[in-house]
């Protein structure tokens, strides 16, 4: 047994609660090195000794490149829990507890791993229509407006204002809900000089390049009423340096009730986004401004009732600020979704006190390796995937954000060589995956462009890759029918050099998605699927034989084969 | 190279800020498996591509049974981060970015680990008067009263009531002066029925047998006068039956304000501490109670200008109430020293947004199996000792409040079978290794006992073991004399199966603590120790040969030797 690859800590996502009863518990060791683990637990306070063990084994869920993952809930009838693991492999059994190994369990119930208590305070909720969303990335300035003229066809720079608006949106909203996204987000809205609006002026304010304050209320319940939610960008993390705050701070100096709003040393030397002096650097550490972000977030949910909050540059403002800015946001809608800009793991962010989600921008590198560069094969797919999906807790890992491009990045399609079936492979993944898929507008037209300003295209209604768009439409029907592609946990299923398949399952409903991705036909089986699997994609029926299906795949074929739920 | 063996995280005990300038990483591998490891970081917005990439050489600082642990601090001129681990083994070198391994360095900065920003915000200030402190534990009903009769020397009970006080304290702050310690924690002072005193009716109320606030205001301007710090322990988890708040929710059930201060299903059934019906439990996520308890926490500094909490049962409740509990009491006094009673590994607490300190019983644990028991060998000591301190932040570990016993455990005598002279070894252990040390009352007098009741003994300042008050006494002027004592990283220097031997240094001091604790001579040398070297216990000078001190140590034998500081 490899004691070096074996890792647990209590209270982390390696323990955590689901809700007041239900405790999570994960272990990792060396990839299959481990025949059984076995968690053993019992109550703290039991007032008897030796304490009562109940003994569950745990379930290998996730694999990655070197180590195995073990997870389990276990729902006992106390919540001060302490409790070890049995580890057996060919050769020995040990117990792990506290961080030691042992021969046989300590007698001292203070020597287990301990969860403490199940605490009230600590709950994280999430809320089903989370999972139940497609999001729709809306970069304002060029996704519609009420008359599209010449100048709405020239390409992107940095600069130019093509003049896309709210009313442009709220015109296309059939267009959206066709499509079948049902959440919208907007890239900033509020007064700012720039196309971009990542430059606030007026938090208070919708830009009138893009509407007024009317024209957003309009659109919010024009989207509610059609059943799709809307999520506004929220960019706490520095302001225009025309911002009033920044003006009053730079011209009065520390005579400003301002000043320690930004980190100002003079005039000219202040900490900025990047090294962009026309957007300084926020001090949220500061009561006063901290004060005066929250009110902002609080007022555009109470006031127009949006849907949640993407925060920008989230990882470049502390922890503090964003606790109590989830506090202040549940507090008047406790089912709005707080998601954070974070490129890399979001850990930190994401353990039930700060955000619902991040922007999986991990996802996106992992996509693109595989799918657009061909960079890695689909065996590191896998371990990367699982890598990725199990660092995060099971009622978290379900909310993130997954992408496959944004504003920020060049277009998957342009990565792929601008191969538009590598493209679909790509969203066929993401919408059948574990994780919210995000639509970044005009992906699903066959919009290209290689990162900023390119990847900012305006859309041209009229030109739209129709086959590439009603595969996304179709597969945003499969997913939004199907409780177990929103909602259930991932598990590889079968891995070659080609063929790649994986489940998900929730207590309702089994999905298998298969996919060839090579140059030749690959056989792939079916077990356990009952009588007769549907197949969502061609909406055929197959009929299997004694619970199994043999399926002959062919290069590019995709299957999502929903089976009876399992009978155990 | 043993992958599975290779852990960091970004964001956490393995990579945190120490100021707004400072970065602490560490890196994680098994033991003995690499012989070099570079941190490899730049500016992740630098505006050139490649980014410019520093790089130093990490220092191995601790190793348990199957880890080597790097540290390293860097104080770059930019706070928003990336890195990546260059590591060398005997046959290969390989790159650790993001979790995963590399050949050579991705081109992507964004594949690097992230430090995203140092953020003002999340920034932890530990204080000098911590580290400077050596604590002493008063369990008031048992420590001193004026007029000591015939009941005081009768055997504890757990209900029993010896009448131990407030003034009975002040009368002794010449002997606690002369001990040498300078920061008294007292067990719950408020009403309360019981001799503990854990089950609070009034915490605005001194309880009336301890004295009034009139005596505590006295008690705690002659401790400031002295330079001893007065620490209180607040009793949050839970009140007594009778605290005013439970018996109305009892009595009025819904009806009551107080309903959901507690979790009451009916008359009978409610959430205790452990089974102890008496001891209802609070409901810390009710706004209500919350604010109340903040209010107690706040009132206390405020009002009687008190130096911290230790916060009983504190890993039951939650850390979003102790984030506020932080805040409000910093808020007032930014040195208060916040202590949780955590009985196992406290890091979900000691990340800088919680507890400044925790008791440190994991500690108490390995000292009680070596020197008590003598269960695990020296090498095994070393190896727990080491894991212990490395999982925390550098700049939280040496806060930690190390102790041998409490008022709920037995005396560390006791499990000596009353040798003193194991009881020394430990003390000298304690007094000279990371951690600020705690004294129950009466240790340092020879007191013994079971666990409780038998551990709350009355003290009897007629029955003082003067050998041992002495050795406490001048361990404690040791340490109080030495920065490099009370505020240096450890390093373990040489372990034998009886010799034991560490460092402990600071930028100004150098300190080398040997002890022979086996039972024939061993050969000590002391290397690079310069011309003269002073030995603290003998108060005696060594003359080194060439920069080096041969020893020969006999069984018992304990030195602290005071070095000149390391010339690079």
């Amino acid at each position: 047994m490899l004691k070096e690859a074996i890792y647990h800590k209590s209270d982390s996502t390696y323990a955590y609660p689901l809700n007041e009863k239900r405790l999570c518990i994960k272990l990792r060791t060396k990839k299959n090195d481990l025949k059984r683990v076995t968690l053993c637990y019992g109550d703290r306070y039991e007032p008897v000794s030796p304490i009562t063990i109940f003994e569950k084994d745990m379930d290998l869920t996730y694999r990655d490149e070197l180590f195995d993952y073990f997870e389990i809930i276990i729902e006992p009838d106390f919540n001060r829990i302490c409790y070890y693991f049995r580890l057996e492999d060919e050769n020995e059994v040990l117990i792990y507890s506290q961080r030691r190994f042992y021969e046989t369990p300590p007698m001292d119930r203070n020597r287990y791993f301990m969860f403490s208590c199940i605490c009230k305070g600590d709950l994280y909720e999430g809320h089903k229509w989370w999972t139940q969303s497609v999001f729709y990335q809306i970069f304002v300035d060029r996704f519609n407006k009420e008359k599209i003229d010449d100048n709405w066809f020239m390409d992107p720079t940095p600069e130019r204002i093509f003049g896309g608006n709210l009313k442009g949106i709220i015109d296309k909203l059939d267009y959206l809900e066709d499509l079948g996204v049902n959440c919208i987000y907007l890239t900033p809205i509020f007064e700012s000089k720039s196309n971009h609006k990542y430059d606030t002026l007026d938090y208070y304010k919708i830009d009138r390049g893009f509407g007024d304050e009317e024209t957003f209320r309009e659109l919010v319940e024009a989207c509610h009423s059609r059943g799709i939610r809307v999520v506004l960008d929220a960019v706490f993390n520095h302001t225009s340096s025309n911002f009033f705050a920044f003006r009053d701070a730079i011209e009065r100096g520390k005579e400003s009730p301002y000043f320690d709003w930004y980190f100002i040393k003079n005039r000219d030397e202040y900490k900025t986004f990047g090294y962009t002096k026309l957007m300084p650097k926020l001090n949220t550490a500061s009561e006063g401004t901290k004060r005066y972000l929250l009110d902002i977030g609080r007022y555009w949910v109470e006031k127009y009732d949006i849907d949640g909050w993407r925060l920008d540059v989230a990882n470049e403002i502390d922890h503090k600020f964003w606790r109590s800015f989830r506090e202040e946001i549940k507090r008047v809608k406790s089912d709005a979704i707080i998601i954070g800009e974070v490129w890399d793991g979001a850990e930190s962010y994401l353990q039930g006190d700060q955000f619902d989600s991040a922007m999986n921008y991990p996802f996106m590198y992992i996509l693109l390796e595989y799918f657009a560069k061909g960079s890695i094969d689909l065996q590191k797919f896998d371990w990367e995937i699982n890598n990725l999906f199990v660092r995060y807790r099971m009622d978290i890992r379900k909310n993130l954000l997954n992408l496959l491009d944004s504003h920020d990045t060049s277009r998957f399609l342009y990565e792929c060589g601008n191969d538009v079936e590598r493209l679909k492979s790509a969203v066929f993944y993401m919408m059948t995956t574990i994780g919210i898929p995000m639509i970044f507008y005009g992906d699903e037209a066959g919009i290209s462009g290689a990162n900023d300003p390119d990847c900012r295209r305006t859309m041209n209604f009229d030109n739209i890759n129709y086959d590439l768009h009603s595969f996304y439409k179709k597969l945003i029907k499969i997913r939004r029918g199907s409780s177990a592609l929103m909602e259930g946990e991932y598990r590889t299923v079968k891995v070659t050099d080609s063929l790649y398949a994986y489940r998900r399952v929730t207590e309702d409903e089994e999905v298998v998605c298969v996919f060839n991705n090579g140059d030749r036909e690959e056989e792939f089986i079916l077990e356990n699927c009952g009588k007769v699997v549907s197949e969502l994609l061609s909406e055929a029926k197959y009929i299997c034989d004694e619970g199994r299906l043999k399926l002959s795949t062919k290069p590019g074929d995709k299957y999502i084969f929903r089976c009876q739920p399992p009978e155990n």
